[in-house]
């Protein structure tokens, strides 16, 4: 936004977040919330409004804890961190930055002691994007992914490197592109009665209301996967908003189990679908037709090697599927010792190269690189970064027990059904909402508690180090 | 927006517009106006304060006379019909939005009535968008608009096409047509520390806060002539939203004084200062530097003929300056007609098809290319497109008010000097906000109440029908 406009969107911010505040802690609200949890309604602790009135009566006890001063302070902070890490960003300029993110760490410990926890500051606040999780669970998941994954990483470097280097870096026309990813997310099932493509600087894909879920995608002239698999990331993301019951439409009933679960669906359809040796044999020969200038000649196995190329590097966003996780490992590292105050804003950088070179092998050349190149910490979102990695386990798992319930979806895939999968992650997952947590309805569905162990199976399986 | 999502979004619409209304006309409200109506703050009239209250007293009291459930149904209809309207438009089906838009004439027609009026309906929709502004008063300005731009639109028809027929429809690369449309922005004054300028489907100026005024722009890589002039036009408005004082955002004396007072700064940026010889002689080097492929040896004045070419057709975003007031003119007149109950929607067509036969000597082809082609009454606003022919009318004798005290404009801008007319323009109108009516800043600035004459005049002399 231009610079001149951040002052008064601060101000607003800070405004409408106190306004919301004062509304959902309103003690009539309250009553209402009462009202309902000592009606027969809730007798079926699973029926809809069992359910709602339990995520509202969370939501309600929490915020209650919190001081409108500090709602309001923190919205007014991120609102100008937003800005003043971009800038800092653009300019390669940490120290413009440090002191904002010290502010935001501050305000996210008092968050958190306001919110309440047993000890561990940050279990408060990743209660708030995946309920139930735990600070302890979250280090056992990431201890088992960095000993598995490091190893792989190490042994993929660069394996495919040579025989498809520089082939998706050829010119795939933009237009050509745009038609492309249209055609294979209404082929995922992404209805297009109930929702638009568009394109748009950064992906995303929001829910307008029922019957309207907005995807914005980029493409990229010499990056062709980058724009593919942001595509399919973002249908992911979609399908789950298309399969939420539009009845349930603005109460917990009609949500997303949380956001590691949406992040599952994303990668699952991004990864798990989209890398996919079926997916390929059904769309390359029109991908091929559709490229004919850089695909002619090129068979489907060596398109998929250079798709599927392992080669870690500095940046999260551009990450293979094997060393994606290291990331994200990194930076809950980080953002836990940040907000525990064993470590300062001013010797972040060093701390983010070190881990880099340590697990990743690799340094980056400079901030911008390093730990300026995301904004969810300027934007306040600390415990959010785990559900990414949350994301991955739960959908490797529900992946592989889809796979045993419905044969060989590698097959299906190569035949053009993707509604098979689509169908069963909508009744074992979407339709639910907020019924369960994430955590029980992995288990539900896959028989066992979310585990990292169907991931690096899935890695290690699809990733074989011999090649 | 996709086809599932529209109901929700009346339902949305309908609820906002209550709760609106409820806010706005709040006896506690009505109090605090009241209040400061009987304090010394108002002593001077012309006071921020006395200037404030007097337009929420206005709006308050137009409010107040609403029925909440017009108020919700209007908000309702409207958003279900433009969804129709731009299907039946697609689909040139004028009958499926036929009776939506009997129904939008007849919530406007309880609407006027509500309000109340002297024995006109139209008046009480055109004060909303024209404050002070009559049918009466209307009905003269366009009987002069009408008698003179007829005959001149007749003796030009095509006056120039032969010499610069297709010259504006070659290819200018869209990259390039957006670099020099930036500079031209700059140069014009839009200040880039307070505003952003986009690409956009459809054109567009809107403030977000002070200190924010964003600018979404198009352009056509076959039609230079439209992408140059939507930028200047926008470009207007931003000029007038970024000379607003930000001391007083959020209130009347930090807004526009009417809709007409804006259209008046979009029309004289775009047609008095973007197709004069002054401008080009600054700016023609730079582009035809830019272009040098489609415009090596052309010269200035050609290119220019090109711009000004006078051609009236069926479409009015495409109009050429000289005929534009008149498509304003048919529309004014149908839309008084269907208030009236004088003329029914089914009748449209064939009545839309006469008047353009008669005053501009074309006749559209489809409904999709006559009465479809604009989105205004499907939206509700009746009463609104007046203020594009008084914009034209203002800005005509605000321009030649301006050259009368600095001097010859065209000789500023050949020097590239814009700065001078804005900053006149700023001290004349922008800063008051709605200090004034429209009407009383015309004449305060130019000497002369409104009056269509400086507009034929300017017209006439720079189209010289002996050419």
């Amino acid at each position: 936004m231009p610079p001149h406009g951040v002052e008064h969107r601060a101000e607003q911010a800070s405004l409408l977040a106190g306004i919301l505040h004062d509304r959902s802690t309103d003690p009539r609200y309250a009553e209402l919330i009462n009202v309902v949890e000592e009606s027969s309604l809730v007798v079926d602790r699973k029926s809809p409004e069992a359910v709602n009135v339990r995520e509202l009566r969370r939501e309600y006890d929490r915020e209650r804890r919190l001081p409108r001063r500090l709602v309001e302070e923190t919205a007014r902070v991120t609102a100008l961190a937003s800005q003043i890490w971009s800038e800092a960003r653009r300019d390669n300029d940490f120290m413009a930055f440090a002191p904002w993110l010290d502010r935001i760490f501050a305000l996210a410990r008092e968050e958190a002691d306001a919110v309440g926890h047993n000890g561990t500051q940050y279990d408060a606040l990743l209660d708030y994007y995946e309920p139930g999780m735990t600070s302890s669970q979250l280090s056992e998941v990431f201890a088992s992914l960095q000993m598995n994954l490091c190893p792989l990483v190490d042994a993929l470097r660069g394996a495919r490197r040579s025989a498809s280097a520089g082939l998706l870096s050829r010119e795939f026309p933009l237009d050509r592109q745009r038609l492309f990813g249209e055609s294979v997310a209404a082929a995922l099932g992404f209805n297009l009665q109930s929702g638009r493509i568009d394109t748009a600087h950064h992906p995303f894909c929001t829910l307008i209301g029922p019957g309207d879920v907005r995807l914005g995608l980029r493409y990229y002239a010499r990056n062709f996967a980058r724009g593919i698999l942001g595509l399919l990331h973002e249908v992911g993301h979609a399908l789950y908003e298309q399969g939420l019951e539009p009845a349930h439409y603005g109460t917990p009933m009609g949500e997303a189990a949380s956001l590691g679960m949406h992040e599952s669906q994303a990668r699952l359809w991004e990864n798990l679908v989209g890398r996919s040796e079926g997916f390929w044999r059904h769309f390359y020969p029109q991908l091929q037709r559709s490229f004919h200038e850089v695909l002619h000649g090129v068979s489907p196995n060596r398109f998929r090697d250079a798709l599927n190329r392992v080669n870690p590097g500095v940046i999260r966003v551009e990450a293979d599927e094997v060393s994606y996780d290291l990331h994200i490992f990194i930076r809950v590292e980080l953002e836990r010792a940040l907000l525990a105050g064993d470590l300062f804003a001013v010797d972040l950088p060093q701390a983010w190269s070190e881990l880099y070179a340590r697990h990743l092998g690799v340094t980056p050349k400079n901030d911008r690189m390093g730990c300026l190149q995301d904004g969810h910490w300027s934007e306040g979102l600390i415990g959010y970064f785990p559900t990414y990695s949350l994301g991955n386990v739960y959908g490797a798992q529900l992946f592989a027990a889809a796979e045993r319930e419905l044969g060989s979806l590698d097959d299906a895939f190569a035949a053009g059904d993707f509604d098979s999968l689509r169908r069963w992650l909508l009744e074992k997952v979407y339709r639910h909402g907020q019924r369960y947590t994430a955590a029980t309805i992995v288990e539900a569905a896959t028989g066992t508690a979310p585990d990292p162990s169907a991931l690096i199976e899935s890695l290690a399986g699809r990733y074989p180090t011999a090649l």
